[in-house]
């Protein structure tokens, strides 16, 4: 364990999942001392990376996250564990509060009260614009449609007022349809490629809710997870909100399309009914490319696809989970209600 | 206990607080059946009107919320139970969050599952303004200032999905500075016409924020919950959001010599350093005058002040109470620091 104190400290909460996972590599790799805070509900202990202080606990227990910060002398907070389920959260709004407010608001009363902290990076989301103007642009009133997007705008704010009174410095990144290694591709809740690759290896049809020509602007990780670790070194990145990810567009059938050569499957799609969703969603980058040079960098789909595609071989295929803690049954599309009789049957 | 179904059920959340004991007030004087949802953290049972069924319980506990509305076929949700304490919310960030969004969403989600709600009525706050422009007008762009204002603002926010979703229709009211009889003057965090009245019983020196010319619409309370309290019949006023309160505006000096006069003590003032608040605020009421006729009933500052200090009078002096669950010391206002190291060290 270094401890100089030269060497910044950063924790990351969430470290253990996806975007996490490669943010820690990142720091760690910028010669960061990195701390993992994850309770494992959607990650993987294997994804934490060797050299990172792995601590097993929730955001959302106030005295796993004051334990934290009273072991370790936090300099930077990357705070990207959520349950990033966005169509569900209508479905469980309590817990979507717990977990992405309650729990954000544990690690910003616990940056507060060390006094040691420099910056509190903030994972938002796109789904805080809701069904606005597009492109998404950093300066449009957000407007969320769904309560994982209300969570995370409130969080933002939180951050802000937090600044005005406490003066902890922060910045917020609204990432999109992130996919890549190390992603969780037996979550049946969400993560469209990740959910194809899958039904790809268990040789199941795609699901796709309604014509499948909605279209997301689809972000390699290696396009994401490099520019949030390193704005942290830019001072004018502090107290900025930046959308970051992938310039192109693509329909989920295009997606579609190329998740079957990359695992090298027969398209076969099964058609749901259409979900209450925003149909288009694209953000600019131009802020991002500005203040955080995050220019000339993006990976195309089918090289994106082909290297999670080799990834997600590797790993094998997945039993989808059921998320067993539903709050509203009412309106859930009716493949996710299947789901959820058929464990309740058993 | 009467079951005809042709009269309306209204569940009250903090009935046994200040607005919602007087909304309670105004329901039963409607006709309608009324169950009493309290803690009595803030409010008080003697509060209760006697023809309310009263339950004692959190929204906090969506075990509690799920069997009141297993007990009743609530037609109407009058959901006003919160700590409405703008300036400590700071400090008690995730109290805060429980209280206001959990406690809310718990609510939410019992009303979406028992599909008998024809409407939900919130309080909200012009805390969601924050420092916009004046007057405060329901189309402008909310920019909270503090997490009560943040908290109050996400309910609003889920209110809206949750109509788009589940078809549950709501209405929101913005109250501000409300003032009258059955108000807890026993807070000393909040209410500054109810600190200045048990200052005065008490023989204190009524405690200013700053130099005491910071304006606010002080409003009466009966300028406030009758027109909560019939806004459910009025099908113009459903899944609008509405300002609710006094149009005139004073300074909290000049509301230091009105509550002196009427509780017959001479003005002495111990001014304490500013705190971090909006200076002015107050509102347009053109959208609830013409929606909700709430025109021409408005109580002046000198009456409205005379009954509520009659009333104080008959109650008696209260001891300050100390929020004891404080989650950050640092930049607290030296009172309320003060008033916390006394309790500790007892």
């Amino acid at each position: 364990m270094n401890l100089d104190p030269s060497v910044p400290v950063s924790l990351v909460t969430g470290g253990a999942g996806f975007i996490g996972s490669h943010v820690a590599r990142e720091l760690l790799a910028a010669g960061h001392r990195v701390v993992v805070l994850d309770d494992l509900s959607g990650g993987e202990r294997a994804n934490v990376p060797d050299a990172a202080e792995f601590r097993h606990g929730s955001v959302c227990d106030p005295e796993v996250v004051d334990a934290v910060f009273a072991a370790h002398r936090v300099d930077y907070v990357f705070h990207l564990a959520a349950y990033a389920a966005e169509g569900l959260s209508h479905f469980i709004k309590r817990f979507n509060y717990m977990n992405n407010v309650v729990g954000s608001v544990n690690l910003i009363n616990a940056a507060v009260n060390a006094g040691t902290v420099k910056c509190f990076v903030f994972t938002s989301s796109i789904a805080v614009y809701g069904a606005n103007q597009l492109p998404m642009s950093e300066d449009l009133v957000p407007a969320p449609e769904d309560p994982y997007g209300i969570a995370k705008f409130s969080v933002e704010q939180e951050l802000r007022v937090t600044h005005e009174m406490f003066g902890l410095p922060y910045i917020v990144f609204r990432p999109h349809n992130v996919y890549g290694e190390y992603q969780n591709i037996g979550d049946r809740y969400r993560n469209v490629i990740g959910i194809f690759m899958n039904q790809a290896l268990r040789g199941e049809a795609f699901t796709v809710f309604g014509d499948g020509e909605q279209t997301r602007a689809f972000s390699y990780i290696k396009d994401v997870a490099p520019s949030i670790a390193r704005s942290v070194e830019i001072p004018e990145a502090y107290n900025e909100v930046f959308n970051v990810g992938g310039d192109h567009v693509y329909s989920v059938n295009r997606i579609a399309t190329a998740v079957c050569d990359a695992m090298g499957v027969e398209l076969r799609v099964n058609h749901l009914p259409e979900r209450n969703e925003v149909r288009d969603a694209y953000a600019t980058h131009e802020k991002a490319r500005k203040v955080l040079g995050t220019g000339d960098r993006h990976i195309g789909l089918e090289e994106g696809i082909g290297r999670m595609a080799a990834w997600v071989k590797e790993v094998g295929p997945q039993e989808p989970s059921v998320f067993s803690g539903i709050e509203v049954v009412r309106n859930l599309p009716p493949s996710w209600r299947a789901a959820l009789e058929e464990r309740r049957a058993i």
